[in-house]
């Protein structure tokens, strides 16, 4: 988490972190963070982890890939070294890494496409889906901290395998709220969980396939892809209800790459267990705060006399000690506690909002924003 | 501090800060941070802080300075604009930062000079302590933290007046150690601590004038300045000796822009109680660390592997939670989060060897190295 420490954030009470496997395959190495004992170890995090597949950070390399029914050749961003990603290796790094949750490898639909490009897209995710399960039930005791095949001082995992426990909480809440009726999963803790990815375009009839024949493949969790790819949000929305329908409640549901905190708090509310966005971390490298109060562009000439606090209503340690105009000195002087300090509140609003989200669920009630938010919502 | 949150300096155990007048001054300026109830507030900085009178950063500008007997004529380093510091304008300047020790306003002089030009320099710097202990005392109740002038919702200091209780302990145990016999200085508080500066060059005779000019005109304490401007180790340490035998031992002795943990070891055995540098946060940006066992040059290869920490000798949070492994790979990436947890242990190993010092001190032991520096020092 650029900026931040472990300790930090554990203090914020973060539970998942998403680590990226295209660049941790590229700088240190796979092999170099597996010899280390893997991700946890090496970069001291007891809690769970999340990998990607690395399939979309390959797609943004518009010009730097080429997609074959193998897999994606690209180019390095670091050296322009040329590099190839199957379905195959992406779980052979994702494995070797050892987060908790590994993505299987997908190949993310451009937008706009027209139908046939969204079906063939999708056909291969699902070719590369039933490949990516199949290398991963062969090889799944690879784990670094499930073997001892990195010699007599192996390095252990460090901390519980709390993935299980954040994930099965959600669940147990919405269960607890009558929304979940099948039988608790029975992660065991013993290996990585493996989810698949629905593709299928902003088709609904393709989203409701994909979902249906990745289900069938089966998955310990499913995310839903290829959005905020660049559509409108109207659109993100109704996809994402057109897939959600088909997808298990008992499994989480994670739709990747969202979004705002209204966009969180309205996605939880239809059912979606996990979401993923660089955007509170982005936002608050570039001076964008998210407050209780709305949107703070803090480098605005505004506050550079302003005493108050960044958001009266957060309890994080930059609101309960700095005020906006010194926040805003940081950033104008082009200070890099500024975009620490900017970061560490954002994450803090987010996890403020996912509590939230989570009491609203074990109270029964309706999953919406802040009073603060709400008003902020008015037109 | 570059990276590094007031809440974790508090926790490292900082007890006092330096204040850059020249930054400040043309960002985000005086008049702002005066208004905002001083530097102590603007930066939630309940502690200590001492600021420069932005003669060695003017210094610093070679190319953008002229000096006059009126002050020093120089262009921003941001913007290329002219400004002009005076003595009086100096002061001002850091009455209105509102720190609780600030310097006169000195010309360094230059290193190699003539020892007609080392005369004149230092000539001027007495000509220009004499204005600064002028406009001090007509000024001095001007502090933001001990006026109204801000309104009738004036900030008032967060904290206690720390400093004097921080430099006062320092004292105290050199007094019980029988080195200074004078009665303690009687600090009120309700003012700043207006310190001299010695200069001279690398002339004995100079410095010794200097000195006891300066403390003829009658400062709360004595700073040795003109030292690390490019001249050998060796001289430096000869000037500070010569220099040092003329000060008074009860009050306190700063040595300006020293120096490596080493040095201030020594430094402090020869009675100085105060440096500044910018070594241990500026090396540490470039990865360079220091430990219990010596310089470590994190960014080398040979700790791509490393799972041991930084330091085994460490308390800092650093040490007790990343290997070098981590930071190596951390630097190698480029990751801001590299120059904050490098920063945090060089601070920490810094405030560990002053901790040391204070020790021997109040023992009455000789000040030296660490055990593990000991080692280190050997050929």
């Amino acid at each position: 988490m650029k900026g931040v420490s472990q300790d930090i954030l554990e203090e914020l009470g973060v539970q998942i972190l998403l680590g990226n496997t295209y660049h941790l395959y590229l700088r240190p190495g796979v092999e170099q963070v597996r010899q280390l004992g893997g991700l946890h170890r090496f970069m001291a995090w007891p809690r769970a982890i999340l990998t990607d597949s690395g399939g979309f950070q390959v797609f943004s390399l518009n010009e730097l890939r080429q997609v074959t029914e193998e897999g994606v050749r690209f180019r390095s961003h670091l050296d322009g070294s040329s590099h190839f990603f199957t379905p195959e290796s992406a779980m052979a790094a994702q494995i070797g890494l050892g987060a908790d949750i590994i993505m299987a490898f997908d190949e993310c639909t451009e937008h706009p496409a027209e139908r046939e490009r969204m079906r063939e897209s999708m056909e291969l995710t699902l070719r590369w889906a039933e490949r990516s399960k199949k290398y991963f039930e062969a090889h799944k005791n690879e784990a670094p901290w499930s073997t001892d095949h990195v010699g007599p001082d192996a390095p252990v995992r460090t901390g519980e395998r709390e993935l299980a426990g954040a994930v099965e909480r959600g669940i147990a809440e919405r269960r607890s709220a009558g929304e979940v009726r099948a039988p608790a999963p029975t992660w065991s803790g013993a290996a990585q969980a493996l989810f698949g990815i629905v593709q299928g375009g902003m088709d609904h009839a393709l989203r409701r396939e994909s979902a249906e024949r990745t289900i069938k493949i089966g998955f310990s969790g499913y995310a839903i892809g290829g959005l905020s790819v660049g559509e409108p949000r109207a659109l993100t929305r109704e996809v994402v209800e057109a897939t959600l329908e088909h997808l298990p409640k008992d499994k989480p549901r994670y739709l990747m790459g969202v979004g705002t905190p209204e966009e969180i708090v309205e996605y939880a509310g239809l059912g979606v267990d996990m979401m993923d966005c660089v955007l509170p971390t982005r936002a608050a490298r570039h001076g964008l705060l998210f407050t209780s109060e709305g949107r703070v562009s803090i480098k605005q000439a505004r506050y550079a006399g302003d005493q108050g606090p960044l958001d009266a209503n957060c309890g994080c340690r930059v609101c309960q000690r700095y005020s906006r105009a010194y926040l805003r000195h940081l950033y104008a002087a082009n200070e890099v506690l500024a975009q620490v300090l900017n970061t560490v509140h954002n994450l803090s609003f987010y996890l403020d909002t996912m509590r939230s989200v989570r009491h609203s669920i074990a109270l029964g009630n309706k999953v919406q924003l802040f009073p603060g938010e709400q008003s902020q919502a008015k037109p």
